[in-house]
Formats: structure tokens, sequence, C-alpha cells
């Protein structure tokens, strides 16, 4: 009990280093709300990577972390040099054809496969009127399965995949 | 045969709607014949997406319908985004070298998996001097292929595969 | 033996062509170096292809053979038309976080199925402090496999590749 105590107050000590990438899908339009809830988690540290389509999705003036904007690949040269001990996460949001593309399950295996974690999206009523995929930022989903992986590590969550 | 009749008769007045599109190929330069000759089809709409290289080809102001141009990877997208229960053709052609490329059949085999459909280049003498894999367009090829199809709905023809 | 000098006699006097590909790694520091003993070789032509990216690892002053600018991926149009009879090498390098995620051993796998060679990398100190895979140097180990392969034909060495 005691050895247990101690573990988890030096966890709640511990400071936590959030890298949120986001790509252009309306789904970014939610990257303010995203912060906000990041930033009331205690010792989280957030720092932002957007590529530029994704800028035109939501107000960068909303955003109260260091924002690297992404014009050469960079967020792509970051993935491609993750240290897999740390744990990354993604969340795919798209149009319903998008997602229906005998593609799409392929590349959600494949980065399953590297051991990445999937923040599943649900079904809605999408901006372009159909029912989509959308990342979900309710309480009870995407945030909560943030948080519990935060619990361990640092994590890189990419916001939207197009 | 009366109902044979009503239903020729019926996907006579349909609209077809065929989006083609044209990426950096030497076989490009064969767009403005491809626009002619789908327009003689009854009840065809033609619009085509272009990408910059393509540009290099064609004359632009040979090709008398809507023109997208396709600066930042939108024929990409706009196949990512394909329906899939709409056809969508493929026309690789290419220099010999990228043509026995081991790559090369792992795409095309790749494009069949989702359901597209091939129309097979044919050997002919080519721009760079070489006997190459080509873009045939004999009236008992391409066209006629193309034509068949659109006798079942809207597709998208992609006239080079880079 | 005496129709063996012959065959040694014909093959010095035959020409070798080397193009040598550099992507943006560190590792194309190293790229004058490696033209330097290229050209110590007799009878071998080289010229170089480069992106823009590796322009910044080195002084373009100090190669002395032809230098293609990659401005639009053409280095990766050069391997996509690679006649496949003449021998291409390999040389990975980069960080080890890069090296050891498992996209790296996949595409490593697919350039050796494609019948391209690779030059093993080396565990160095990197310069950026880490430990890492490094395209190596030394009299024995790089040069020498180019040079052994030489003895075949014109190839392509790809000094780094991300």
């Amino acid at each position: 009990m005691e050895h247990g105590a101690q573990k988890s107050s030096s966890v709640l000590q511990k400071k936590y280093r959030v890298l949120v990438g986001v790509t252009g899908s309306v789904a970014a339009l939610k990257l303010p709300l995203l912060i906000a809830e990041l930033l009331k988690i205690t010792g989280v540290e957030v720092k932002v990577v957007t590529t530029e389509r994704a800028k035109h999705f939501y107000n960068a003036q909303e955003i109260p972390v260091t924002l690297y904007s992404d014009e050469d690949e960079w967020q792509t040269c970051v993935i491609r040099a993750w240290d897999l001990s740390k744990p990354l996460l993604f969340c795919p949001a798209m149009n319903t054809a998008m997602w229906e593309h005998p593609i799409t399950a392929q590349q959600v295996e494949q980065l399953k496969g590297f051991g990445y974690t999937e923040i599943p999206c649900v079904v809605k009523k999408l901006v372009c009127g159909d029912e989509g995929q959308s990342f979900c930022m309710s309480s009870d989903s995407s945030c909560t399965s943030a948080a519990l992986i935060l619990k361990g590590c640092t994590f890189f969550c990419r916001v939207a995949l197009l």
C-alpha cells in the first residue's frame, strides 16, 4: 500500500508531454476544444503540429499552446521517427466514401500493426451532409481514452487522418 | 420484348456523367481525342481533372468541357473518396522500363483489388523511341471499353497512371 | 589464361557510368568524399542527382561532376524507370528511432525484393547525439562494395534513404 501510494504520487508529479498532430479534415475544427480539454489534465504540457491545410478548419488564435506549422511534411517525419516505446494515438475522421474505400481498413490495420492505438470514430452527420465517420469529442470517449493512456507517458494524438 | 425496349429507352434517356482524370504521361496528348470520342456517345456529360504536369502534353484550348486543374493532389483525393458502387477505369501508359519494374504489377493488382477496371495498354513505338506500353485510342479498344461500361453508370477514367 | 587476360583488359577499357542519388539525410555530408573516392576508379564517369533538402548538408562547390537538382521528385522517377538489368545500390542512413520503426524493415525488404542491393549501414555516433545507423565511408565497406559491383556495369547509388 505504502509503495503503491508513493508510486501514484510520483506519477502525479511527473510532467506529461503531449504532441497533437492535426491534418486537413473537417474534424480539425474541434482542435481548440481538444486542446482545452487536454489542458484540464494536471501536469500535462501540450504542443501542436499542424499541416497548412488543417489551418483552414480552425482559428490559430484560439490555440493557447505552441503551434508548429508543417509546410514540408514535417508531421510525417515526426511520426516516421517516433520512439515506439511511447504511445501514439490516431483518430481517423473522414467522409463515408473515404471510410468505406478498402484502402482505409488496410491503412488502419497497418497503423495498429506498428503498435499505434486507434481512437475509433463515431458515425454522425457530417458537414458535407452525409452520415460519416467523425472524431468524437464527447467526455466519455476520445479525451477519456487519451487521459487513460496519458497515465502511461508522452503520446502523440493525431486529430484527423486523411 | 416490350419490357426490354422500355428498359433500353430508359437507359438512353439517362444522363451519364464521366470524369476523366489525366496525369503527366506522354499518353496525355491523346486527351483531346478521347474527349471528342466520349462526346459522340448520346447522353454523356464529360468533365476533366488534370494535374499540372499533364498540361505539358496537350493544349487546354482543345478541351471543350470543364477542366479542373489539380495543383494540390486534388485528383488523388477524388479517387480516395470514390464511391465504389460506381465504376472506375484506369489506363496505365508508361515507358517499358517503368512497366517492367516489379512495383507496376503490384500497383495494378492493388487497383484491380479495389474493384477498379484496367483498360490494358498496348505495345507501340513510344515518343522516347523505345517500344512501350501505351494507352491505345483505336476505335476497337479503349473507347469501346469505356462505352460498354458507360452503359452501367458514371465512371472515372484515368488516361495515364504514373 | 590468355582468354582471362583479354577479358580483364576489355573490362578495364569499358566506361562505367555511375549515377549517385542523394536525399536529405545528415549522411549526405559525405557526398564530396564519396564522389572523390569513386573518381579514383579507372574508367568511371560519375553524375549526381540530388534533392533540394540534401543540398543543406554539403557544399555543391565541392562536387566536381554534373549535378542534377531534383525540385520535383525527379529522383523518384529515375528509380521508377530504372532498367533492372543494371544494378541499383541503396545505402540507408538514419536516426535510430527511424531505423527501429517497423516500416523501415518492410521498406528495406521491398527494395531488396526488387533486386536492389543494400549497402548495410553501421552503428556510430550520429550528429544528433544518438547512436544510429549511418552510411559508412571506410575503405573496406561502401566504396569497396560499390567498386565490386562496378566490375559488372552501370549502377545507381543512393547515399541516404529517408
